[in-house]
């Protein structure tokens, strides 16, 4: 029997530079930016820039991206009909993974021999917060929004989601959000988008890999469920109970846990400041204050810690976004690692390909190949 | 610096009962059935019945599961509707991904946790070969052939691809092919999928995850490659200087090497015997001579064998097919073999989550999360 590691973990299949991740210190750098200077100080376009170019912009690098992003925004009206095919229950990852699945088909392809794949790209990123704006509208029976060429990625994207130009405050925390959310090293979807891309696939079809492998519960679904479970606990009473009970019937507690992180997740840590500032804007500390509790007893029973999805799931909640778009949320921004990995990928491209070791019987034929 | 294997070769990700493949013998099979043996006594149906419930079935299973999987052809309106608002020079498997996603949207979710998962999938697998002749009827300007129930699934599935009932001979030699491609251990796509369904996300993200992934020319892309370099080649005397200025080029010849595969592949055998047999038939031989020309030259100078999709692009191509339509083909077999292995991944499931290894600067910044 071989000696294996169970979801390849701790195998390095490759070098990168686009993000570095210790998960002892609790420390995650965009192209060796840390997080925490990225979040405070840039956009997400400069974000995109970065995880695209290795370099932040300049000031004047900085607005000619923000309005090659925004010049990328309108979809095509095939895209719209497209979207009023798909059922209306349908879950809106997979509503998501067929529109932009169907956006490849719409674009000339973009591959490992485009030489101008660098800027090809950008349409993928900036047109998935517009696809993503356009089922929520769709799911709730409303007018799609047409995207703004004024506003941020961040601000245009909550004002065609809602229909409402943003507060600045809100626009600030969708930035964050983003910018946060944008890569992650190999996880299990940006690696998935890997091995898509080392075929020498196209980009569309590596990005629609992404978004499948997203939306697992175990993965980026997680924030969804996040929401479902402090909405079943409903006051902070019950958060011990329903640990209690979840940990006595072996299921996992969601937002919880992380392969990598052996300490606090730093995208947690601003996660919870902004689940903080925004449950005092309104006036409605419930949330985060059962989300500490819980946070809290996980950890001193369990030893887990919380990851990205767990205080993600009140600042979306608060901003009154729906709970099935969290995670379709998450993919507006990991786009953006996607894209990077999968340019990285074909620079030094070797097809993924490892193997499975056999325990089943093997039959004797009459027939046989040798 | 780590050691790792560039493309995860060699690097085991679990154990499964699934494929056994011995790339130093050139043995392949299915759930311990060597594949020489399930081509020549069994059927496509069979196969699939084998890879699901990872036994044979009776006859009468045979025919009842035979019925189960026809009884799964006919699309939903909406599908149709779709396809055609796909552009029409669209590569055909990018419209495939994408309808293949739309075919999940029309469907309640198989999850792992669906108890009638098994029974489930049928529908993914049977619905494929519908769908794939139903892109090729569209991107041909012809009308869409509505299913047969009395066909076999390849006797059916040349039936909705031509319009015509096909030949007793062309049945047969569809079925060995959809046999010989039903699966592959971990190949790059079954590998993507795997990654997909680890997420636990569902039967048709993993699936699509598959298509994207198969696309590629590394990949199942190369027999679409391989046709379009004979039809270049054109005469058996342009053979070996087409090779020579290949490889003096260092550009790599479609159809040959393999990761696994240190010897013939026992897949490329049988492929070539029906590549002769056929070619044979319709006094067609030129194709099938300019291969045999190629593999033999190709192997003495470079070492390096023929793979399956080398014989398989001169049979398709004698059928009749179009050679857009061979990835989408491998995949209305391979679809089989990713149900298998997402349902055992399901089984026994860890998220896989491998590391990258930085290679990259870090900067200083007045702010960190540390
Ligand atoms: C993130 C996650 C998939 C990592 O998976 P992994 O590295 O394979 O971790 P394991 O499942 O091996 O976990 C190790 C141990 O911690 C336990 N554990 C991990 N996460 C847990 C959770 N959220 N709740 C309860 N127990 C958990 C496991 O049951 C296991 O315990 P055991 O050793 O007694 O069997 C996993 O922690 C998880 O499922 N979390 C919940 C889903 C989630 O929030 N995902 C978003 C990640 S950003
Ligand atoms: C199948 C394939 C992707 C396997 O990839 P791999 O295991 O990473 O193999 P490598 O690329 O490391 O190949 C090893 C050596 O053989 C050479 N080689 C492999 N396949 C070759 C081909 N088809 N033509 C020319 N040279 C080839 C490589 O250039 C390399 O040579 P080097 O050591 O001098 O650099 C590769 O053989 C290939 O690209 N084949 C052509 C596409 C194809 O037919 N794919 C279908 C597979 S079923």
């Amino acid at each position: 029997m071989s000696d294996f590691k169970p979801g390849l973990e701790d195998v390095v299949i490759g070098y990168s530079s686009v993000c570095f991740l210790d998960g002892i210190e609790g420390r995650l750098l965009y192209r060796g930016y840390d997080i925490a200077y990225l979040a405070e100080k840039t956009s997400f376009e400069d974000v995109v820039y970065l995880l695209l170019n290795g370099v932040l912009p300049s000031a004047e690098e900085s607005e000619t991206f923000r309005a090659e992003m925004a010049a990328q925004r309108t979809l095509p009206k095939s895209i719209i009909d497209l979207i009023r095919l798909i059922p209306i229950d349908t879950h809106p990852m997979d509503a998501l993974r067929t529109a932009i699945s169907f956006l490849g088909t719409t674009e000339e392809p973009v591959l490992n021999t485009s030489p101008d794949r660098i800027q090809r790209v950008i349409r993928g990123i900036s047109a998935s917060a517009t696809i993503v704006a356009a089922l929520n509208r769709v799911r709730q029976g409303l007018e799609i929004v047409e995207p703004r060429q004024d506003l941020s990625h961040a601000g245009n994207f909550l004002y065609m989601m809602t229909g409402k130009e943003p507060s600045s405050e809100h626009t600030k925390l969708m930035d964050v959000a983003l910018i946060l959310h944008a890569d992650h090293e190999s996880n299990a979807s940006t690696f998935a988008a890997r091995v898509t891309a080392s075929t020498l696939s196209d980009y569309y079809s590596a990005i629609v890999t992404g978004i499948g492998t997203l939306k697992g519960p175990l993965h980026g679904g997680a924030n969804e469920a996040v929401m479902h479970s402090l909405l079943e606990i409903q006051t902070i009473d019950n958060v011990i109970p329903y640990v209690d009970e979840k940990l006595e019937k072996k299921e996992k507690i969601m937002g919880f846990g992380h392969r990598v992180y052996k300490t606090y997740d730093p995208r947690g840590l601003i996660l919870k400041k902004l689940s903080a500032q925004i449950g005092d804007q309104l006036g409605e500390r419930k949330w985060f204050d059962m989300s500490v509790k819980m946070e809290e007893y996980v950890r001193d029973r369990k030893g887990l810690y919380c990851n990205v999805d767990f205080y993600s799931a009140s600042v979306y909640y608060l901003m009154g976004l729906p709970i099935e778009m969290f995670t379709p949320i998450f993919f507006v921004s990991r786009v953006a690692g996607y894209t990077a990995h999968i340019l990285e990928q074909w620079e030094n491209n070797r097809i993924f390909r490892p193997r499975l070791e056999y325990n089943g019987p093997i039959h004797s034929t009459e027939i046989t190949s040798k």
